[in-house]
């Protein structure tokens, strides 16, 4: 196995790459090869097999796809009120909107986890862990509401990004005058969390 | 072109099999015969490419998830008060748990509309008129709430969906004591919709 910590990296991002594009039946290491611009045979060098590849991929994503520390830093500086947490919420959807091809990964890693029972139980742990910290920073940050206030802001969130990421515009004037998602965040917020 | 309806929907019925059990790439003319258990290019002869045979899915799928009239028929003679709401979204709830394949199919629907612009209009439009029929029913049928309730109540459902059928219990004791999806429903709809 050979280890060169740089070269797994471009070859994983290029399996986001080929996951978005292709959908997981299509994510071979031949296909990842070609993505990296590598010679056939690479992938084969760095990951035991298609499930080790996977695992990869749902650990990067984690960290590709979270916040940026200073977006978040400059944010708390803001009065913990509900404004607030809508405003971290346009920033996940401004994330959304900037790597549309990783949060397109992600859908796709889900649906691979209805197949993959060792996916399923290393996404479940890594979402699940990405929740809980959502509760206990939204607690601890002062945020108004608590972890059913998060959860079911949550829920509405990955609808969003979901009906966003495939349908784009589909609920335009859903809601009279209502016509960005950016919008659409701020009427669900309004809606969950307390103005406090 | 074969014009035998029941053979047909037969295949349009193994095809959503395969499409929930293989993801979009695996969707083959000949992965719908086997699936179908009918001689290879039986398919070929009633679909004109993959784009017909998408379309034709997404047609059927509309019909296969929808509410069952007799269910809307009975629910209807209750008060139409927010504890009807939520009943309505348990039955949707069991609709999923009854047709996972059916529901988990519309899914890769939507991640295959992101390669296919047609697949992509099409299903635009199934979605967005059960959006607009969702608000009409519920506005005329004198439920709580309105365009704005059952749009942020179908954000917070398809994130439900989304999570229950890819991850399900990831949201178990998420919120202290809410071990269930039709429990998340519960709080869901309580925080969505006026208690009128």
């Amino acid at each position: 196995m050979v280890r060169n910590p740089e070269r797994r990296a471009a070859l994983v991002d290029a399996a986001v790459e080929v996951l978005a594009a292709e959908g997981a039946r299509g994510l071979t290491f031949r296909a990842v090869d070609t993505a990296a611009n590598v010679p056939t045979g690479t992938s084969s060098n760095y990951f035991t097999n298609r499930d080790d590849l996977f695992h990869h991929i749902d650990t990067w994503l984690h960290q590709r796809l979270a916040p940026d520390p200073k977006a978040v830093e400059r944010l708390l500086e803001l009065p913990r009120n509900r404004e607030l947490v809508t405003a971290f919420m346009h920033d996940l959807l401004r994330r959304v909107m900037n790597d549309r091809t990783g949060f397109l990964a992600l859908m796709e890693l889900r649906l691979e986890a209805t197949r993959r029972p060792e996916l399923r139980a290393s996404l479940m742990k890594s979402l699940r862990a990405d929740l809980d910290f959502g509760i206990t920073f939204h607690t601890e940050s002062g945020l108004p509401g608590g972890a059913e206030d998060v959860t079911l802001l949550y829920l509405g969130m990955l609808g969003l990004i979901l009906e966003h990421l495939t349908m784009p515009g589909l609920l335009d004037d859903a809601i009279p005058g209502v016509n960005t998602p950016d919008d659409l965040v701020r009427r669900l917020v309004a809606r969950i969390v307390p103005d406090a």
